[in-house]
């Protein structure tokens, strides 16, 4: 954890909150892409207190100061979600100085298509450690403190690839499978005790920088709204994680209208 | 159609609304149970002039008095979904006379278990029949109407059945897989179209009389939320039919917290 | 049933067989077909007294003068698999009057596509009726039998389409997705009997009169091997129906190796 | 590679084998249980010189002693695959000193169920680097010498476990539905370039010293067929590794008969 967090854990210890007081959190695991960032958002604006993490935090800080000039409380922290150390610390912090996880989303993953005669061992681990070791191990943590309270919401973004492999998808499809089989698994250990898992499919192009800079000609869709919007991702994370326990969604997929499937 | 509905259409000619005027139709069929009634009034409650069908009219002068006294206008339809021309006639008339179909929302099936060695020729058809042929009829009519407009909103409601066979549950599972295959087809044909097309598992008993009185066991569990409230699947239904179309969901289910699944 | 299925029958009498002496039987329903006429050489080369139905009996001569030429057994039978009488009728008189029915193989179905806004309502019913709702009576019948000697297999011939929707496939894929529920449901209620089912997934053309004549663009592809041989689709029904009891398959796909899927 | 490896390579050399005269390989990764063992004694049985892979190759000499007896060539290497240096040692070797690899089994992959909550880092990645990082080693650098010959079959072990997740199954059913999305990825890519790629879902005890000592209940289930026998699961691997290519199973399952599913 950098210093900048040690300093920003410390400034909470010194406004000596009381537990009565202490805020819900909403901790969005891979907040450095406009998806997390509109989650984040979404939820600092339900009256979450939002916690994110990305591997640089400095890139966190316009984020954090969008959300606490719409009054919210927003905190900021540089965590590998792949090192167990890193996790298991930033789970301890968030819990004992700034509240309780209410909420925790798992954002983290990308594809770099490949021929499965040309994937390097050192892609294709790195390709599943971000989209799904990472996710054991968030979700292990947090759940581990939501059992003890008896409730708590997690939600990992999915894909496409998570339900079919396809070609020069084979380590993609093989991370997301494994997530889906993840979130599968905590749903039906967890959910009878009350910890709500949900997998989001995501099916298409999201309006990120990423796809503008590099997907040009996929971009233009976003005039027809052939591309997602993150902040209408968002709502349907904030939708799920409000569902009452009597009608809990596990899976639910996000595709534009124009998108072929 | 029965007479009763003939002076209701009558009633609605008398008050030359212009078409400007025509209120936004949300259309349920098979409003005879509790998750009926609930779509009906959510859709009610959010400004949509509410047209409902089952069986026996009569029977939903409760429901339609219930939504008109909270200030919205309901219609009760006396009209058998499994019969091509009353279908056709359903729609023509509501197209006509009342407002454009919005919405549509498909909520009939039910299943009778039998081991596949009794289960008669009769009742095999007549679960899909309803369950699925239903679907059929109504969906083509009303996707008929919605493409003219390039707009609106399907949605079918799945159960588990439609994922996967049991014992017991061939003719019930055939008839749901059977309209799975048709909300994926239709969607698949029709977002491009600009028509949301959406198929709803519901997975887990529902709080309704039926289940009160035949499994008193099952409901039971109501006092922990462990059966579904018809308030919380409409609930859903209205998020489907109002997300913006770029982040369009064509599955998700819909399950008790503490449902083995 | 034809006047040619009585004369049949009753040359059957004449003989008066002994019950051991009863051969085992392979029943093809729905050998109009390449597929059909090539499963039932392949029992019939492996030992087993093969019966087939098509509605047009006459057209079954040529089948059962090959097969009777090689030494086996044929017998064909005017059924209509979607007639509940007929069927009963055709498994009675089968079981009573040649021998006990040890596999049978449901391969009737066939696919026209259309728009959802344009399926007229009788099409889609024929289309389930012949794909679905005739495996359902033929396989009770034989189930039923089947039970009371705790053996047998019942095998469907399945499409991609029964694993999911597609555009203009409304209809198809709703039939196959019901067959494959219905073979799901069999298997799982059956298996613990001793009656294998399982459901065969041909995905892509086969090598049929009717692709040579109507896709002579498609068939072209044959010479590459990228469509499917009838010969060796019956290989695989073959091997399905020889598996020992601690290691059946309940579902493969068959594909031609250039297929897209 | 041990030195036992080094020294039957030479002796392999010395035979001066002409590229006529080279055997055809099945090569059985993870060859230490039954199912691995029976599946080579199959394919050598059938003509094959099989190769086999174990961590312990010692382990391995009574099964080479087994299939040498019966006349056919057979070939034990102590290989980790779920290190690179060592598959690619492992490939090159039997490529360059024995012959071209025909067909390749990928047999590993154990599973340990634990609670998500108290699944170790160590634990879940070990998993997954034996049942899914292994096969993409394996399979990749066989995949490389099948493609420039433009044949050859690799068939992947799955389980139920890769079809869905299940509570405690976290860790297992993440490594088999990545395992499962890797063998779906390579089928798409590698089938138009004429390699078969397959996947073998085995649900249900397997007749091992394993289940025997550790589930003796599960074990009685063998007198009934209650359990797989290996030569049985071995005979269905040899039926999808001999299928012409106009009719390639991709997926098929393996069941007894009295199993739930």
């Amino acid at each position: 954890m950098s210093d900048t967090q040690q300093g920003r854990a410390l400034e909470l210890k010194d406004s000596e909150r009381n537990i009565e007081d202490r805020p819900k959190i909403a901790l969005v695991i891979g907040a450095g892409d406009a998806t997390g960032g509109e989650i984040a958002k979404r939820f600092a604006g339900g009256g979450y207190a939002v916690c994110m993490t990305r591997r640089n935090a400095e890139k966190l800080q316009p984020l954090i100061d969008e959300i606490k000039a719409q009054g919210s409380e927003a905190f900021g922290f540089a965590s590998d979600a792949r090192k167990e150390d890193q996790v298991i610390e930033l789970i301890e912090k968030i819990e004992s100085e700034i509240g309780p996880i209410e909420v925790m989303v798992f954002n983290i993953g990308a594809n770099v298509p490949c021929s499965i005669l040309e994937e390097t061992a050192r892609k294709y681990f790195k390709i599943w450690e971000m989209a799904c070791f990472s996710a054991f191990l968030t979700g292990r943590e947090v759940a581990k403190r939501m059992v003890t309270r008896e409730r708590g919401t997690i939600i990992f973004t999915g894909a496409t690839a998570g339900l079919r492999g396809a070609a020069y998808f084979g380590a993609f499809a093989g991370a997301k499978h494994a997530l889906r089989a993840l979130a599968q698994s905590m749903a039906r250990e967890l959910g009878p005790r009350n910890i709500h898992v949900a997998h989001v499919v995501v099916d298409g192009a999201i309006d990120t920088e990423f796809i503008q800079t590099t997907f040009p000609a996929l971009y233009e869709k976003k005039e027809q709204d052939g591309i997602l919007n993150p902040a209408h991702i968002a709502e349907n994370y904030w939708h799920i994680a409000h569902q009452p326990r009597d009608a809990w969604t596990h899976e639910l997929d996000l595709r534009p209208w124009m998108e072929k499937w």
